[in-house]
Order: structure tokens, then C-alpha cells, then sequence
């Protein structure tokens, strides 16, 4: 039996994700999905809760045949012992799949396998872009699985989106 | 579609907890099993690892046919902020099942619908005297789901409570 | 101008801190009542909020010819520290009024003048047994102001300190 | 009895405030001034303490007649548990005034009425401008009430913001 | 060069200490004595703070031809990760000693090398004792080493533990 | 005796950092040198732990007649508090040595002696420089004592400060 661990923020959970899991789908038998920074909400760069990515990360990787964990993992605020505090709150793994260099780096110096995942298509599939297709009115539901799209209407995503990003001449009193 | 959320901390997740999910299963479509103190482990109190008490749970309610969300939630040391807490971490959920007065009380004054859970045969049932149990080389494993033998056993467990149960003169410096 | 800082947990805010109040009153032309173990609520040690405390002090001084300033000061779990963190949440302040050894203590080690202040009638107004004439339906209204009697009970407060220290066999799960 | 909760971090208090509150006070028979980012002081963006927020907000409201809460409120930084976090700390209240994006959203979702402020006059009456005016020594004293202008010099409070302001080749070491 | 790291909250740091210093120094070329709970002070379990506790290290082995690093480390209320919390806070080293049982369970988990200490003497040379000695005026000057002494008594640490000591009929308000 | 504590960052600790030193060794018995931010580490601001950086203090001032205590100081994100936590983790000391303005600004309105430290040649012995030599293959060796340029070879440094530093396209998932 052969555990993975997908690691990321997934604000939101979009098409390249998607694409990841599938690729990662044939080396594992499961697949803990660790969503990070799960404390943070209601901001441009991360408008969505850690419940609210739980359930985009399970609507969207239901129809696979593979077991998914979708952990939410607050942050720490000290780098030094952020994998300790991943592995205590997730599942135990056998390899890591991420992107983020900083992630590959304090994996690989706590012993981890850490494979690289390629996204792929992203000017269109990255998450920065579809908050700012969201914020602008752009077409971002195309990027994301339709249950997905789902979950940010449920939670009236685009709007508290929008609201937050709002500059306002009367902002800071 | 009706959620309901499980609260507790699962320490471990038992057979009385087990019980107590067959009969939630009759009302709700999905259920959020919400591990509380999902931070605390290598205690007397609390031995599991957040990640180890996920995998009790999936383990545990695997056969049961009821979508399942098992989500760690740390402590924040603020009763009054603890219900959002718990509300930004999981699922959107419909009615709580709890069986400790904080808990009820927190999520009533909150405006939430509490069902009060009916915990049976405590004298063997209940997460105190298993761990006694654990410690003393008492029968522990009749009273947790065949899985959950298997998930304490792999994390070392039971050597793990012992050890951190050990007085020892010495233990002050 | 004097302004003094009369520091406690005020759970209730009682009779015997009200009279406390009215000796200082004497020696200073401003009061600062800090609130100590503010972010606490919704335990046995500490039933009411914050919010609810500054209420009771507001009402319960109303009546005085002082200026009081009702500040929360949330813990910090750092007792080195702590008296700063006062000094920085309230308005300057010329002299201390306490009575627990450790406040005592901190004060003066940080150069504060300390007067201690006199407490009577302890058997019936002192914190610990007030909430338990609470919570055993024992005589409580008489040891506190009116005022502060109607701010507990807006907050369904006798209810709420009950429920919490609610033992029940299934507690632990 | 209806009251309102001002937010803001009121660094300073200026007369823009003052004059928000003087048209809150219509509505209103209580207001509290939840005074955000309260630990945070000696930084260009937040210079003053909690506590001399409070002496500011006390002293340039003083001559109305309406009761006035002035309450320091910590920064929790975990957007989806704030408004708990201030409901816990500050007296209840039945409407919320606010400029900030943020903290409308914040409100709003968790079922507060919020009612937008108006700020007149924000090329001279913002805080941001009033802080660059103190440190370039400008203007400010005009742009807030003199009783704030006494308790700002009696922190030495310009000084202060002048010093850690200051850009210096040696900053890191 | 091997260096070893011996774990322990030496409140006081006394002749027990010193002896088990002794005796690693054969094994070691390098000694970390890393302080925890070093936030902790002013309590009856912990008096002393982490900077004294230096003090207090670096005089009891002056003496010793060997290189000591005296490291505070702050807790973490999270057992899963202290371990990596010491490793980022101290110089790397290859041993640890120690004599606390969970202490000794986390560092073996995390896959070091553990040895545990033999405490001589407990009758005497154990913190709890030598600290109500201080407290109940007993024989404390000879449980630590001379320099020991002195560090305490130029902290008043004997009258602050005495003081928060203090049971107080008044202590909860 | 008269001890000084030098305070920075020491990321790392170079030339300019030792030759302070040994202009402070005529003025003082012993020196503590406080390890700001020690719990940071890992990104471009802060590659080092806070226990590497102990090692690189205590290497490069071996040679010295000086008694030195490397102390690391976590952050507290509250400049109000951060004087008295500074205090409480290190041996007490007469005078302050440093060139942070803030840093400066707090310890003067805590009532310390501050005196400000002259960094020469800051075109080459600069934190900021130095790193980013180390990123884009600079000349970083002669600007550190050797034995620092040991400490950071055997911690990976250099190769970990690039990887960290690296953008990716993939960044934000």
C-alpha cells in the first residue's frame, strides 16, 4: 500500500489539480490532500475557509477510484517545524507531491521522497489568475470542475471575493 | 442533503462511538467527524496524533455506507471564538451530535440544532478506560473496531502510552 | 491627576470589589479596572466573557463620581512579560491596586507602586463561592450590585455557568 | 436601548472619527469603539498603543452626551473567527459602523446589521496622511481634537513615530 | 567531534545536574544544555526565568574543560513537533540525554539517539524539593553549586518564589 | 563586571558584526549577543535557524577574551512586550548595542542605556548583500569569519537560500 501527499493552499481547487491527481492516481493507492494555510480566509489570496476546500476537493475527486484525505493544515509560522506538524496531522505518507520550492526544500531536508508535480496550461489554470478572472468578472468557471463551481456559488464565493478586494479611498479610518 | 457533524476527540475512536454513528447514519446524508484537540498527542489524555485519529475514523466507518469527512481540529484556548472556529475548518453542517456539556452549550448559544448522542455501556465504552486499559495490558482491542487495532498497532501506540504514562522519581531534574 | 489600576478576574464583578473601589476612590481622580483572563469564558473558573465583565463593571460604577476606564486584558501565558503587555493595553497608570500574590509580585519587580487593597466579608463575596451559589441555586443576587445582577441575567448566565460544569459519565467519549 | 459598535484602529483618533460619531450619535443610545490591531504600536502603520487609543478615544468624545465603551480588541489573524473574537470582548450590540471592506464582509456573514460610515474630508482627514504629516512635520494637530493632540505629546508620541520610521544603511545587519 | 545535547527545565539548576554533567563529559566533546519551558517564571513550578537559568548554567560549569551552549527553548503545546522546535533552536548534535519520560519517547520517535541519565541523591537533588526548601526556609545553599547561589540570590529569587507561592483567602477576587 | 547585550538578526553573522564586537570588548566583562527572530528561518529574509546562528556567533568569537552567551529570541509580534520577553531570556545586562532604530526606540522607552553601533563598509558587510551574493554565486566567503563559512557549508546554506529563493511559475498551484 503506497500513500501519497499532495500539498497546497487550492484557493480555489482548480483543473490543474485535477490533472495532478490524475497523474499522481497511477503511482498511489491513496492520497492525502493537504491543504495548507487552512486558517486563512476572506482575503485576495486566500478568500475560500479550509471547509470550504475540503469540500471543493472532494466534489471534484469523487468520481476517481482513489481514496482522498482532504486535510486541512493550519499554519505554523516556523518553517523549521512545519513538516512535524504536517505529518502529526495527516495520515502517514509515503511520498510528497508538490510545486512550491520552499515545500520541496523543507521535505527533502526532513528526509521526505518529494516528487514534482508539472502543472500544466498555466496561464489559464493557476490560482491567482482565476481569483482575478473572479474578481474581474472573467470566465473562471470553465477552469475549475463543475462541483467545484458548485461549492463557491453555495458559499457566495465571488461576491465575498470582490468585497475584500474592494480599495476604498476611506480604508484606513 | 443533510449534514450532520460528530464532535469529539477520539482518543481513540471507539466502538461506543462507533454505535453512536450507526444511529446518526438514519438521519443525515453525509457526516463531519470533528477531531477535537487535533494538536494534542504523546499524553496520557491524549496519546494520538491527529493524522493517526483520521485514519481511526476512515478505518472505522469504512463499511458504512455514509460519505464521511474526518477533519483535525486544533484547540484555540478561546471558548468563545470555538464555534467558527469548528464552522471555518469543516464542511457546512446542518446538526451537531455531541455528548459533553461545553460542546453543547458552545453550539447552542451559537444558534445551532444540538442532538444530545447516547453513549452506551460506559463502563467499558469510554476513552478513559480504554486507555487505562492500554497501560495496565488490560483487553483494550474488543472495544475498538478491528481497523483501529491495526492503525494503533502501526503507530507503536500502546508502548507509546505506557511510556509517556511512566512516573519516574527522576522526573522533575 | 491620579489615575489608579485596580486589576482582577472580576467573575462576577461583586459587592466586595465594589467597595474596594469605593476606598480607592479616595486616593485617585481616575480608575482603571483591568480585566484580567479576559478572552477566558464559558468554564466554571471563568463563566462570562470579556464583553459581559466590562458591562457589569460599567453598571456596578455608574453610580460613582470616578472616571473608569473597563479594559479586557487578554492572557498572555507569559508572566515575564505581562506586565507590559497591561501598561500597553491601558492608559497610564500611577499606582496598583491588587490582591493576588503573583500580580503583586509581577508589579513590583516592574518598579509599580503596589497598594494592596482589603477584601472583606470573604466568606460570602469572593468569586469561587459566588459561582457556586450559582450553579447550586444558592443566594448570589445579594453579593452583587442590581445592575450586575441584570447583565447576568441578560446573558443567561446562571444557565450557562450550570450547563458547563455539567458532569456526565460519557464526558470523555 | 440600542447600541452601536464603532470599529477601527484610530491611529490616530482623528476628527473624522469625531465626526462619525456625532452622527452615529442620532441613532444610537451606547456606542462602543472597538479599537482594532490593539497589541499592535511603534510601527509607521500603527504607532500608538491599545491604551493610548483608549485615552484618545476618551478624551476626544468626552464632551457628548452619549456612553462611550471604549474597548481594546487583539488582532487574531484568523479572519473567520474575528467577530466572535469581538462580540466576546466588547458589550452586546445591535448594529455595526464601519469603512472597512473587510470587516463589513466579516460582519455581514456572520448576520450583523452594518451600517456604512461616511468619512468627509479625506485628503486632510485620514490616517495615513495624519501619520506622513507627523513625521515630515506637517500639520496635523489641527486634524484632530486637541484633547488628543495632549495625549498623543504626553507619549512623546510623534517622536516615536519619527524615530521608527527612520531608513538607516545599517537596518539589517 | 560529538556533541551532545541534555535536555532538562533545571529549576534550579543544582549538584544533580551538575554530576550528570560530569558524567556525559567523557562521552562528549561539545554539550548543549538546552533550557526548556523557558518562557516559564514567576510560578511555584517554575520560578526562575529562562535568562537566569543561563546564568545559572554557565556558572555551575564554569569549571568544566568543556564547551557548553546554555540554549533556552520556549514550549510549544504541540508534543508532535517540539522535537524539531529543539533541533531549529539549538547547534545540531548527536546525543541526547535525558530523563523525563516523554522527553525521552519524542526524541526516540524522531530517530535519535537517546541515553538516559541517572539522577543520584533524589532525597535532596531534585528540583521539587530543593524549590520547598526555598519556600519553607530550609537547607537549600548546599544542593547547588556556589555560583547557583549567587545567581539566585541576586535575582531575589528566593522571595519571589516565597511570594507566588503565597495562598491568599483573597486570591480570587 | 558590566555586560552588554548586542542585538540583531545575524543572518548571518559577518565581519561587520564581528568587528562590533570587538569594539564593544573594550567597554564590557561579558557580552550577550541576542538572536532576534531566532524561530524564523528558511526564506530569503532568514535562511538560518536560530541554532545555526548560535554556532556561527560562537565560531567567529572563539578567539576572542570575551565571555559570550548566544542567546536566541523568538518573536512575539508585539513591540509593546517584546523589551520585558527580551529581558526574561537572557542574562541581565547594563547596556544596549544596536542599530536597528526600532530596536533602539524600545529598549530607550524601557529605560535602558542604548548605544548605537557604527557597521562600516556597508557595500560588503551587509545581511541583505551577502545573501544575495550567496543566491547569485557571489564573492560571500571573505565577508564572514572562515569558521562561519563552516557552519553555513555544513548546513547546506547556500544551497537551501537558492532554493528557497526560487521563483516558479508554478508558485501559487
Amino acid at each position: 500500500m503506497l500513500r501519497g501527499c499532495f500539498v497546497g493552499r487550492f484557493q480555489p481547487f482548480h483543473l490543474g489539480h485535477r490533472r495532478v491527481v490524475e497523474s499522481i492516481a497511477d503511482d498511489v493507492d491513496e492520497l492525502v490532500v493537504a491543504i495548507g494555510s487552512a486558517g486563512a480566509s476572506h482575503s485576495v489570496h486566500d478568500p475560500f475557509t479550509g471547509g470550504e476546500r475540503i469540500e471543493m476537493v472532494r466534489a471534484a475527486l469523487a468520481d476517481l477510484d482513489l481514496p482522498v484525505y482532504a486535510v486541512p493544515v493550519e499554519d505554523v509560522d516556523r518553517h523549521a517545524v512545519w513538516v512535524s506538524h504536517v505529518e502529526s496531522m495527516t495520515p502517514a505518507f509515503d511520498a510528497v507531491y508538490a510545486n512550491n520550492p520552499l515545500v520541496i526544500r523543507l521535505f527533502e531536508e526532513a528526509g521526505h521522497e518529494v516528487r514534482d508535480v508539472e502543472m500544466h496550461d498555466r496561464d489559464r489554470l493557476e490560482g491567482t489568475r482565476i481569483r482575478e478572472a473572479m474578481i474581474e468578472g472573467g470566465d473562471w468557471r470553465p477552469r475549475v470542475s463543475d462541483p467545484v463551481v458548485s461549492v463557491i456559488e453555495d458559499a457566495n464565493g465571488v461576491d465575498r471575493l470582490r468585497q475584500v478586494s474592494g480599495t476604498d479611498a476611506n480604508d484606513d479610518g
